[in-house]
């Protein structure tokens, strides 16, 4: 293949240092430089390779999927890497795996649910990888409702054990990551009761698999629940089901952190507080939000490179046509998911501080930031995460029919994303944690309470339902304050309107149901604003590097600017803008498009993602994408032989029949 | 598995005649009929099957796509069905295969562009399938730009043939269905090459392959593309490639129609008029409209009865939790996704019948209505398949985690779906297309010409772009000329707006281009406000039986507001409504969402659709989904053995492997 980059001409044109923003994007020069030779690791070693993952039958991708696990688990200690090393090599496989469950759920509940004895008898076991642990909690009849589980954990003084039952079919285990085929244990999550009577919903450690054969163990029912959205995509992941049937297990496998059963079969709570385990949620869902940013950057890198080589219509004097990257539709489609990106990238980081400073203040007893940290990460999961599924399918419409193929990466890239709106709270539920978060917030205005964190605003409420926006002038968009006063003020006024409508509901929980729908985009403004601010204060911090600056200004307004344009009811019916001021804002945007366009390939090479990593034919960091395009086809396992197996039973004899049609 | 209708209770509280509805939403009695009797012959069929479709790898899937369409053609003769039938038939075999390009594409291109002749000699061996036919425009480098396309016809007067070739690697023909393993033809469109000179492009037919043993005739490359977004979905069409060396065709395989050339290799027009040949693209995106009816109220199917069945939160006392059905997020989700799919369905109609006048005007010569029907399915079709992209997408969010298994039927119908928005006409270049003729329609006021059809409204320009909607209170947002003039006033001025701004532009044609994005704001306003204006018709006519009205004109109303809260930035900065009536708007969809709630069963049981249809366990006539859930699962690949391939390789020696880490 020709060795030529067809993106040089492009990459000529950046206004910026690509090297200084690659350090912004990974956060700093020694992630970038351990993220750099993590993806080199994965990229040369032949097996990681992922380009034949869509053609694979189930059984052959799990089996494919087993090697690669191991594979890597042998790298990482051959190569004797340290924790965060490790972490990055497993992204860089980029293929679900019962790992993930292992190290980012299971090592996370034993952790943040178990006493100190626990860990230390569960921890080494489980960072040696003697046994794989899953999370099991969602049911066939119960996933958003937790306290809904079913499935029973009863208290037998006379053994001291636990018996886990499964009463209904329902409440049969579904879904969880891992345990189809691979884990040897699971946190079950379980009705305790005790005494005859049921405490409610704890973590139990549920071994599940002999260590000898890896059969089940007795009273354990346990398979696969089946095929999954897309190629490849999550079903290299075994999602499984499990019923109990009466299993026993010691008493000290009940995770007893927070509240305990004692010899004799008495509950009791320890002093550690309940909160402490919304620490492992806040975690947890920073790492989605962080993921939300990777998958974003990643589709985005492939439209935006592809429509740089694409050509359609527009040649003059026979000359080459236009690249799909200059027309206006296509700019206007694809520059705010590249800004969406960069906001989700740096909201992303400082959720990382905001996990680290609640973690200080539990360990200090300070709850007074956890309701608002929790409820900012929910929101946060649920906006980051349902933009970028959207964005990852519109980035495949941009790039036409061959989006569409799955050598262009983009519909597994999809399907695998999909989830993340579901799991760990479903994008809707979460919201509505976050809108009753904010009804509180407001409530509790009155009676003078000052609102904290990410709500701090709220304490303007006055001057934020009256001030009026004071842009005349397209560039009077590009103020910061301009931009962050107009989402305060949009924010505070649905919430307040919310407020409003609710009390005059009968009682306040009917006049929320009867809402809900509304609250949702109080909520979403919310969110919104704090993404907007958070890039507004990462512009304004030091950074490094020629014009990297004032490439993330141009992006940071992008984004702010067509948020404001997509939500333009929200902002003109709340009054804080003026039809004329939304017009003025639509210019503007227009404008900092121009400005992106001779960036645009080299604000998605900062990403430095490898083409092993991005896995598109669309997306080649060469851009010599016909020829493979071409060369890729022929891969398919139907281009094995030239006449299709099935030609001679169910083609030729139609080709052949002499058939008199009364239709002629 | 039991028998019990766990839905009865829900259809119970229809409060209007389902079966008269089915009557309504078939478009007769007699397509009802005809629509029932299909679907049934097909569901009762073992070969039809399709539960394991997901499941299956690429060349099974195949040949099993092969074996339905004999099948299917074998019933379909054996039956003596009719044309209506036979099309209705395959439509509930519901898997693409080159049988669809073979009626869709191959036999349209010939009627349409075909001399008497030419159809007397092909048309009869195309309708005893004696040839299989594709239509094989686009190329690896040109898809949108058919104008672009680089194969070349060049005639050879010595021989009396023209001489097929693909110049380039670009101008490889590339994602024509059929092609890659079935076709024995093809319509080619090709540059038309004649003493010396390009006459642009053509269209030809072509053998592919020989008919007595299917291999590529000489000089033809010819394979499949590879594998596409999903499982099963479009993997089941031989999307193919095809590169032609110097392949000689006798000269009368070229589509003579419009133009000609002679025997000595004279390119002449004839006297047929080239509009003619836009009336199949009014057929073709007609039937894409009507589709994106079908798949769209196949998935608000699935999700309704779900959302039914589907309980999760709010027990009290120990009594059953909610239906999700009756969160209010949910309905404000799935209602106007309901509406949509009837919206669609009625616009399709429309269409229908505005392809019989177009046809009917064309024969009697008269042209005058051609360009504005051209831009209305052009439009029509970008608005209703992004549209209803969307809304499958949102139907498997809204079915939780389950929607996400391949077993609900959602993601592989989304998979299958989405390249609606693109063949036929990318979305976008196709509501540019729209804009274009808007601004012609808005420029053309002026000299007075007067705009027909659908953009008849334009006349009360003046009116339009100054009247003031005089909605009070909620309800007065039922009243149908209120909703029409809103969005009548709307489009009118995003488009007056848009001719504005283009006029301060140096040239028409720059302005055009720098205004694109808001060009397509305004293009989406026209369409919706067609799709609005047919159901309010609709809903006027003579309309049989119990209650149906009453439900259409509240799906009607769900449609309308549900559009004016979505693009209230769009009505509210041009001044047709005010914030206050905004929000009435919002009153009003709550108030009609609660009326629609009990008879949601009941409007997706009037789709008539059956289960082997619907081919989801979610959606499920009966409702009993949890025990076919658990039951499906099984049929997993991954489950044939409990202990997995690989565990020996890949799990086994993990865990048994002594380590030492210095992490720990
Ligand atoms: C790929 C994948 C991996 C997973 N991995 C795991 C795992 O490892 N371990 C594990 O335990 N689980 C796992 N899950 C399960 C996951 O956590 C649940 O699917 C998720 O919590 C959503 O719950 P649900 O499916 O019950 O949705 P439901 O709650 O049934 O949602 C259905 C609909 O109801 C709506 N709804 C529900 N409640 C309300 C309400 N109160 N108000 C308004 N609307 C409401 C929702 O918005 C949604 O539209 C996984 C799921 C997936 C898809
Ligand atoms: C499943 C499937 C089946 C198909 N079947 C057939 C078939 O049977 N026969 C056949 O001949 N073809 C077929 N096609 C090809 C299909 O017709 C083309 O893919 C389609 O016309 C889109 O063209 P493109 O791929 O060149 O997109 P492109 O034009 O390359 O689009 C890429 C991007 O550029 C943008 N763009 C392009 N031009 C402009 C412009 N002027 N202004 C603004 N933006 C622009 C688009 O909006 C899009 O975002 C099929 C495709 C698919 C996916
Ligand atoms: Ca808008």
């Amino acid at each position: 293949m020709e060795e030529v980059d067809h993106l040089a001409q492009e990459r000529s044109r950046a206004e910026f240092d690509v090297e200084a923003m690659k350090v912004v994007w990974a956060g700093s020069k020694h992630a970038l430089d351990v993220a750099d030779r993590m993806a080199r690791v994965v990229a040369s070693d032949p097996v990681f390779r992922k380009d034949n993952r869509t053609m694979l039958g189930r059984k052959e991708l799990f089996k494919n999927t087993l090697r690669k696990a191991a594979h890597a688990w042998k790298r990482i200690n051959e190569l004797r890497l340290t924790e965060e090393e490790a972490s990055m090599l497993r992204f860089f496989v980029d293929e679900p795996s019962y790992v993930d469950l292992h190290w980012g759920m299971f090592v996370p509940a034993i952790k943040g649910q178990g006493t100190d004895e626990q860990q230390q008898k569960w921890i080494p076991l489980v960072y040696k990888l003697q046994i794989i642990g899953c999370y099991a909690q969602t049911e066939l009849g119960h996933g958003s409702n937790v306290q809904g589980l079913e499935t029973t954990a009863t208290f037998d003084p006379k053994t001291d054990e636990f018996v886990i039952h499964s009463p209904t079919l329902t409440s049969s285990k579904w879904w969880p990551g891992g345990l189809g085929k691979v884990s040897t244990h699971a946190v079950v999550y379980a009705r305790l009761i005790t005494e005859g009577k049921d405490y409610g919903i704890h973590g139990f450690i549920v071994q599940l698999r002999s260590l000898d054969d890896h059969s089940p163990l007795p009273g354990i029912t346990i398979g696969d629940i089946g095929t999954k959205f897309g190629n490849g995509a999550y079903n290299t992941m075994d999602n499984g089901v499990l019923r109990f049937d009466h299993v026993r297990i010691p008493r000290d496998q009940m995770l007893m952190r927070v509240s305990q059963v004692t010899r004799e079969g008495k509950f009791v709570q320890s002093d550690v507080p309940r909160q402490l385990l919304y620490g492992t949620m806040v975690y947890v869902r920073q790492t989605i939000v962080s993921d939300a940013s990777k998958a974003l950057s990643r589709a985005v890198c492939i439209a935006v490179r592809y429509s740089a080589i694409r050509r359609q219509f527009g040649s003059q004097d026979g000359g080459p046509e236009t690249q799909v990257l200059d027309y206006k539709t296509q700019q206007s489609r694809l520059f705010p998911l590249l800004a969406s990106a960069y906001a989700f990238r740096f909201v992303g980081e400082w959720l990382k501080w905001l996990y680290t400073d609640v973690t200080q203040r539990l360990q200090a007893n300070d709850f007074s930031t956890l309701p608002e940290a929790h409820a900012c990460t929910a929101g946060l999961k649920s906006v980051t995460t349902s933009a970028t599924a959207d964005a990852i399918e519109e980035c495949r419409k941009l790039c036409g029919g061959h989006g569409y193929l799955c050598s262009s990466g983009l519909p597994e890239l999809f399907a695998v994303y999909v989830p993340a709106c579901t799991y760990e709270g479903d994008n809707v539920v979460l919201l509505l944690q976050v809108a009753r978060f904010l009804m509180k917030t407001v409530s509790q205005l009155a009676s003078g309470k000052q609102p904290v964190g990410t709500t701090a605003y709220f304490s303007k409420i006055q001057h934020l339902t009256q001030c009026k926006c004071d842009v005349t002038r397209a560039d009077d968009w590009l103020n910061p304050s301009t931009i962050v006063e107009a989402f305060e003020a949009r924010a505070v006024r649905l919430a307040v309107n919310c407020a409003q409508n609710i009390s005059k509901a009968s009682n306040p929980e009917d006049g929320f149901y009867e809402l809900s729908a509304d609250l949702l985009e109080a909520a979403t403004a919310h969110c919104q604003l704090i993404i907007v601010s958070k890039f507004i204060e990462k512009v304004q911090q030091d950074i490094q590097g020629h014009g990297v600056r004032e490439q993330l200004q141009i992006l940071c307004n992008i984004y702010a600017l067509f948020l404001l344009h997509k939500h333009l009811g929200d902002f003109l019916s709340t009054g804080c803008v003026t039809p004329k001021q939304g017009a003025l804002a639509n210019e503007q945007l227009r404008k900092l498009y121009s400005q992106l366009r001779p960036n645009a390939i080299a604000l998605v090479d900062a990403f430095n993602y490898t083409d092993h990593y991005l896995g598109s034919v669309l997306g080649r960091y060469d851009g010599n994408v016909y020829p493979t395009l071409y060369e890729e086809a022929w891969k398919d396992p139907l281009n094995e032989s030239v006449v299709p197996d099935g030609y001679h039973e169910y083609i030729r004899p139609l080709l052949k029949q002499k058939l008199k049609l009364s239709r002629l």
